[in-house]
């Protein structure tokens, strides 16, 4: 399918039924800001809780971090955020709108573009534009008290390296790994949830000795491939692109990006990156690691695997966007219809299971509730019971449910219900009380 | 135990075992602001999923949220939020630093009360100060550009209010929660992280027909107080506030405090508020509902529960800070000393095991280990091998871990491991194969 416009149907879905939409919308948004919905925010927790799992509790080499968002500007000081985290700008000299340099470079004969708001062709030479957002602390405005929502969570895991270390009684090699809010003032920020300037980190800081960060870089590049490929994307989807030398960041060594098969830019933007940033943030920040084996001094060498919850996000759900024509529900009135399928990998899906009764009746509702109530200890589960059933389970296909489960006349006198499966369309009877542990095999 | 002295103690052990610490406290730290460590960000992440599980996934009426922290000013205009979001703050003349009046107020004769900086006693009068932080979004630093960062998660909820509601098809009485962080630029932040300028909230609007106000008030304050004693909190710690009219915000019909014995301050201090805010928000943002049934049209009424993950961390630390004199552990030289047990409820503690092998042996770490990443796939287990297995049982105590898993020689022979429970001290010699279900059982 066309990723461009499975993006324009996937923004009107997300919207619709309470994945994501723009934040504050009633009062016109706030350009680069989204809220997730009841649905957006289970995914996003979703897609957390499966990296901590894999990366946090199931590994015996890293260990978490959840540091404060606003921190002291001696930390961007000492990084070189202060200094260099900054975009070229350009100003229209007639209008005086900013624009970002590279906005411009990316099209032919930057120089004879005109503004895209007054025409001129007068511009400003580039200037370098701090993308970090600012704010102050304490009673009063003055510069001593400015402090910086900061742009990237790996910062403060560096500046609580020795106390973690020392806390957990860490020898390398180790990690350190956080998920949390950063903030970028983007010039231009878009295409959806992609180029946000709210968003949501997930970076791991893994500390090594400078000898084996050639093994531990190659290891990082294939267990992070390999953890988007285990929640379902497909292998052609996505891609390793490895930095030129030119386009490194000042701080790598070397750098490999995952790229996913967005459909718009090139083609293929950026999921996520693992970069070998060498000693250079820990000496910035003045650590050193004695090893007390080998009875040397060094300061660490860090593999930084490090990618965005938003961006992984769009990836899955551009990924899951599927439209069959027809004939899935049993009703014939659908038969015509494209229906949409949402195949998220079922650790993924907001909702585990819906329980639909085939009719409203008491009859039916009573033991179908009674069911959903069971079930809802243990799992995110919906109820529906407006419309046929054919309807209900194309709403319940359209958002990912893997499994739906009707409860009809024949359940009163087998006290089974059918389950259905969302990709393969099976349909099976199962003892009612079997459920939660049918359930609970399939989401461990 | 003496409040205030344990709360000195819990601050040490945070800092020491890598629960809380001040943020970027390499750089002198920023006051208001601090880290989780390893076992704080496990313990914060516990309290937000029992929190969820609890308030949205186990009930039919409520779903989630997760909305941006910067927010469009309108919002914060139409809330009253400019304009009134603030604390009286008055000026040294001499030296110009700034205080929150109420501080000095809260002594006697604040009118003799000198600076505490210069001790002149020459004071402005007091002057509004909008607690609110600000930023600036987009590349030019104007008064259009102006963003807040939300001081609660409130608002954002009542903003998408008719979206939610819309794409989930909400009906009377439904609720949106909302965990997430808030800032608010604090004079004088304090005790711990009791009061801080960065915090994470857990709030829930609950929208109701007006007349069935009181039902819904009371309700949610007995969900709200139970829920703290199912996780553990002793009762005797807690207490309901009902706050008096002069005490209420402009917006609030009634308001009740669940109340912690923190121990600082008055002893009690509030830990959650549940506040009937009327239509005072829908109403302020424009919002009215339709009862399809009933053919009527209205501004529903919201019951909030409004609770802090920082003070419920907090106040579970503190609830389960115990000491015990000697004779936990088998070990004699730990028989005279004080030996610290964290009784922290099993669903909020860190780890939920550690695997202890007798000796460092290959014999005994072999089957240790496997054991230990048995368990990883599924809980968060701790592993050590280091000193006594005394001094091993004193460390997990100390931070809460509920079953100590001793693998000894014996367990060579009859596949089996002696599981020590911290509270009752009790040992059992389980399976190795049994272990993961034995847990299993204790977790869900």
């Amino acid at each position: 399918m066309d990723q461009t416009s499975t993006m324009d149907k996937l923004i009107s879905l997300c919207k619709r039924r309470g994945f994501i939409f723009p934040s504050a919308e009633k009062y016109g948004g706030l350009q680069g800001f989204w809220d997730f919905g009841p649905l957006g925010v289970e995914l996003k927790n979703n897609i957390k809780k499966a990296w901590w799992k894999r990366f946090v509790q199931q590994r015996d080499d890293v260990v978490g971090l959840d540091s404060a968002i606003i921190t002291n500007s001696a930390v961007w000081q000492k990084s070189g955020h202060i200094e260099g985290f900054s975009d070229k700008l350009i100003e229209c000299k007639n209008c005086n709108r900013r624009f970002k340099e590279s906005d411009f470079a990316a099209a032919d004969g930057a120089a004879t573009l005109a503004c895209p708001y007054c025409n001129s062709k007068n511009f400003s030479p580039a200037r370098d534009f701090n993308t970090m957002l600012r704010t102050y602390i304490g009673p009063v405005e003055e510069s001593s008290a400015v402090a910086y929502l900061r742009p990237e969570t790996a910062q403060n895991i560096f500046v609580d390296f020795d106390t973690v270390r020392q806390a957990l009684r860490l020898k390398l090699p180790f990690g350190i790994a956080q998920i949390g809010k950063a903030f970028r003032n983007e010039i231009t920020p878009g295409n959806f949830i992609f180029r946000s300037r709210e968003f949501e980190m997930m970076e791991l800081e893994y500390f090594i000795h400078p000898k084996d960060d050639g093994t531990w870089f190659k290891k990082w590049v294939e267990e992070s491939y390999q953890w988007f490929l285990d929640l379902g994307l497909k292998k052609e989807n996505l891609r390793k692109y490895e930095q030129k030398e030119e386009e490194l960041a000042h701080y790598a060594k070397e750098t490999i990006d995952i790229e996913y098969k967005f459909g718009f830019e090139k083609g293929w933007a950026e999921l996520m990156g693992i970069a070998n940033r060498t000693d250079f943030d820990l000496k910035a920040h003045g650590f050193m690691y004695k090893d007390d084996v080998a009875k040397s001094e060094f300061v660490p060498f860090v593999i930084e695997p490090s990618a965005g919850v938003d961006r992984a996000a769009l990836a899955f759900l551009l990924d899951a966007y599927d439209e069959v024509k027809g004939g899935r529900t049993t009703t014939t009135e659908s038969n015509k219809e494209v229906e949409t399928v949402l195949r998220l990998h079922k650790d993924l899906a907001p909702y585990k299971a819906a329980v639909l009764p085939l009719s409203k009746k008491e009859q039916l509702s009573g033991p179908a509730k009674e069911l959903y109530h069971e079930l809802k200890k243990h799992f995110m589960v919906d109820y529906d019971d407006v419309a046929s059933i054919g309807r209900r389970y194309r709403r319940q296909d359209e958002i990912g449910t893997p499994y739906c489960i009707t409860v009809d006349f024949d359940s009163l006198e087998d006290k089974k219900v059918t389950v259905r499966d969302r990709d393969t369309m099976k349909q099976e009877r199962v003892a009612i009380a079997e459920i939660t542990a049918y359930l609970g095999e399939r989401f461990r």
